[in-house]
């Protein structure tokens, strides 16, 4: 079967495209499990050196309205399934009002047009974000958000997310593609360098100090965050991907499980993991853009619909940071206590 | 104030004009009531002849996308108030997935950008719909819709208009117009000719037996039904304009005001006001096509929000056909009973 990522050089995407490399295999919807023998990754950055390697790997660099514009990109009528990750990230569409309206908004809606026009009716798994839900003094969100919440969105990101799920859901309804929308929680601990996301500091705050590296923890130690790992991210995308529609149930996106905990936790794990030293070099520095995002943003989940699917959270960031340790051991010069 | 209506020769817009020329000031947003001095009714089809003749009356006739790409069309820059009605409907979108895509999704952000490059922030009041909440085996609505009840539409018409309810909440949040969004009940009954609305029967049931002409009625008396006379829709959509922003409150889309009632219900009243001949005039016929998108409709609702704002329902559907009838004798041919 031939899988199609887009944002497919992203840390997400790629750690996808790894895992199904490794499996070897994907039972899409409820089917049966069917060799994956291409994945195309579509994004504007270069795919990482070890998957540009693998012979089942196909590297389709460029920008996506571009790539969905093109008449000879003949991989969007021969997927099976796609994974569309590729966003514009929260803190660039704050910032850059038409970016994200092209990024997210347009590239979604000219994704579904391609794969409608393409007649295959793939599966479509699409990345939401917990950024659908907003906080805001007009409208306070409840204490726990359930998966019945209505979102209401307090970022130009999270509108463009809830439009994509909307049109998901709709393109599935008509039978066009069948899709799937699940809302990832923050992912924490990303490796690699800081992006444009208001929550790049919730992984930057550990990757930099356990690098030796100053950080910046940009808002206050009081402040809520869902958060699940990158493997319980992957787990929920590929979950999405492969449970039958009786499983899966509604057209409605899926809140994934999340470990609710707060920036000073997160912190206080840090230090039992890596000691005082690493709390040392985290930079305080109130910045009120990010803070602005960040604090309409829920932290507690209740989600008992992807239980039901099976997935779970992660269970303590001390666990989360070890696992990125042991991940990443050359990203790491501090030493780690048992 | 120069105020522009899109489906300005539709029965919603023209009435409205004609509310508005009787009013003849407008307080946009809570501010100070002003003069109205030109009304530009954006619409495909002719200006009705009462409104074509009026010196304050200005039409612009042509398909609405053309004209947001018109750059000659002056009025939309002008424009301190934009109530934004025209739509395909429902059954229209559901025929034909690419009119509805074209005439809500891409008109609704076309109307935002075009207003957004003007650089006027225009009070812009968006219709909405009932139809965004829809019922489902894998998602049943809840028996009482609230005004934060999360929307799972069922039709191609309510995901594009709770997307165009999205796009109008972040265009407003980052000042590009001073947005609101109001979710219309059933209207009826409404005069004229039938339409391609999947809701038509509800007004063609009691409108077309009132002249004595055969009338189809093609889904079962216990259908429920959340109805609002054409009077009080217009409040509703007057309200948004008017109301300040403290008044107004959340970004989300207002549910306005309905009185609860069946199918069945309304053919008693109709045969209360008009007698049993009426009734002999309708064709009991099924239609499954309608019955489909009807039946995913909530039938009742609580709006808190919508009372608070000083707006209320019909309280009889007597009532509301008597006010068809004295408003429109010229359609009437039965005798009506006291």
């Amino acid at each position: 079967m031939h899988i199609v990522i887009t944002g497919g050089a992203g840390f997400i995407g790629a750690r996808l495209a790894r895992t199904l490399l490794q499996r070897g295999t994907l039972a899409p919807a409820g089917g049966t499990a069917q060799p994956v023998t291409r994945i195309t990754l579509v994004d504007r950055a270069p795919a990482p050196a070890d998957l540009a390697a693998d012979p089942h790997i196909v590297a389709a660099t460029g920008d996506l309205n571009a790539q969905l514009a093109d008449p000879a990109a003949a991989f969007w009528s021969q997927a099976d399934v796609v994974f569309h990750l590729a966003a514009a990230v929260s803190g660039e569409c704050e910032a850059d009002f038409d970016l994200g309206m092209r990024s997210n908004f347009a590239a979604t809606h000219a994704l579904l047009e391609r794969l409608r026009a393409a007649g295959t009716t793939p599966v479509v798994v699409f990345s939401s974000s917990l950024a659908v839900f907003g906080d805001s003094p007009a409208q306070p969100l409840p204490p726990v958000i359930g998966d019945d919440t209505l979102p209401t969105p307090q970022t130009s990101y999270g509108i463009q997310k809830f439009i994509g799920e909307q049109l998901v859901a709709d393109y599935t309804r008509k039978g066009f593609v069948h899709g799937r929308s699940v809302r990832l929680m923050t992912v924490s601990v990303r490796p690699g360098r800081p992006n444009g996301a208001a929550s790049s500091f919730f992984s930057g705050m550990v990757r930099e100090p356990l690098a030796g590296v100053r950080a910046p923890c940009p808002v206050p130690d009081d402040t809520p965050v869902a958060l699940a790992s990158p493997a319980r991210t992957i787990e929920g995308i590929l979950r999405a991907a492969e449970a039958s529609d009786a499983d899966w149930g509604a057209r409605t996106a899926l809140n994934l499980p999340s470990l609710s905990t707060t920036v000073g936790e997160m912190a206080a794990a840090l230090g039992r993991v890596a000691g005082p030293e690493a709390l040392d070099l985290l930079d305080r520095t109130p910045d009120p853009a990010i803070m602005r995002i960040v604090k309409t943003w829920p932290g507690r989940f209740e989600t008992p619909r992807a239980r039901a699917l099976g997935l779970g959270s992660d269970t303590s960031f001390d666990d989360v940071i070890r696992d990125y340790v042991r991940e990443n051991p050359d990203a790491v010069k501090l030493a780690i206590r048992a």
